[in-house]
């Protein structure tokens, strides 16, 4: 090798990448209670923007709670780890020019603006998944809410953990009756009108 | 939403992603002392590859060491945590549809088989950046060996601490005495022409 070697500089970087894919790199953050819908509308607005020909990435509690984050347990001091590490993550993402969906409960209102410290401007959009407790508890799909009550678990978000309501989110998604495609289709046109993706 | 609703299946798989970047997800695992050149090759071969339409990412200690493991130090035990982080980031990156480049010293055999382990078969392309010492001490880009030497680091790989070699890598990357340009360039071959990517 020669002596000239520039060491660690990035040939490729996030403006040539994101050029490549022909996109804007950013995290669409979903922040709501359990059963909210978080993680199915992400699925269908990942499918949505994936028809579109967007290079995206999902990431949620299957893909990294059992891996990233497996040492990880739930009191508050790992779930602020586990939120850190998926922030950091997401951040590498959107360097690698992907538009990334996030699915986390993220209860708390400094983690989420953890996130947001790590990216550029408008590159964090925060989307309020405002599914009433009421409605959550009803749907208990995995019977969370009703172990939470009993007591069979601790500091479940909503019951007896807070959930540290977004101030200004970019974007508030507000229960409506309807099918999750069509809240995924609210909420990819709301992403896409503000100009965030 | 109706309660049809489908939990945590993701709608968007790998080879979906794959398919549409037209490609080969693959990790490209560079091992080798500090100083053989990972990260120049790394930078190189992303490079190339890009400018052959792929999707790829670079994962080093720029950044990870900062943002994901800006938590670990440099004992064993915070290495092994180190790279089994970056092992499942890289997986995550892979399953994202990517070609990801890492480099990392990853001295111990037990690390570099465990992102193995996370992967499909074929996915995980070890290669052996077999730069003598003599030639990395005499390099020395950071300065690094002249601390380790005179014991101002301690647990230097190749010093004070052991570079497990790599025994059956996918592609032994012999040191030659040629530009860097030429190094990438006949890993870039080597990779191709073995099928990885």
């Amino acid at each position: 090798m020669t002596n000239n070697i520039v060491w660690h500089e990035h040939a490729v970087d996030k403006n040539a990448r994101a050029n490549a894919l022909n996109q804007k790199p950013a995290v669409i953050w979903l922040t709501g209670l359990s059963g909210s819908g978080k993680s199915t509308i992400a699925n269908l607005l990942e499918k949505k923007l994936f028809s579109e020909s967007k290079k995206t990435y999902l990431l949620d509690g299957d893909n990294v709670r059992h891996g990233l984050c497996g040492d990880l347990g739930f009191d508050d001091k790992d779930r602020v780890e586990n939120i850190r590490r998926i922030s950091e993550v997401a951040k590498l993402f959107v360097d690698s020019g992907s538009i990334v969906i996030t699915a986390f409960i993220s209860p708390f209102q400094a983690d989420r603006a953890y996130c947001r410290s790590l990216l550029d401007a408008g590159e964090f959009v925060e989307v309020f998944v405002d599914t009433p407790i009421e409605v959550c508890e009803k749907r208990d799909p995995k019977g969370l809410y009703k172990k939470a009550r009993s007591g069979d678990i601790k500091h479940f978000t909503g019951i007896d953990s807070v959930y540290e309501t977004p101030t200004t989110p970019e974007v508030h998604l507000t229960y409506i009756e309807e099918s999750a495609e069509q809240t995924a289709e609210r909420l990819f046109k709301l992403i896409s009108e503000k100009g965030f993706i």
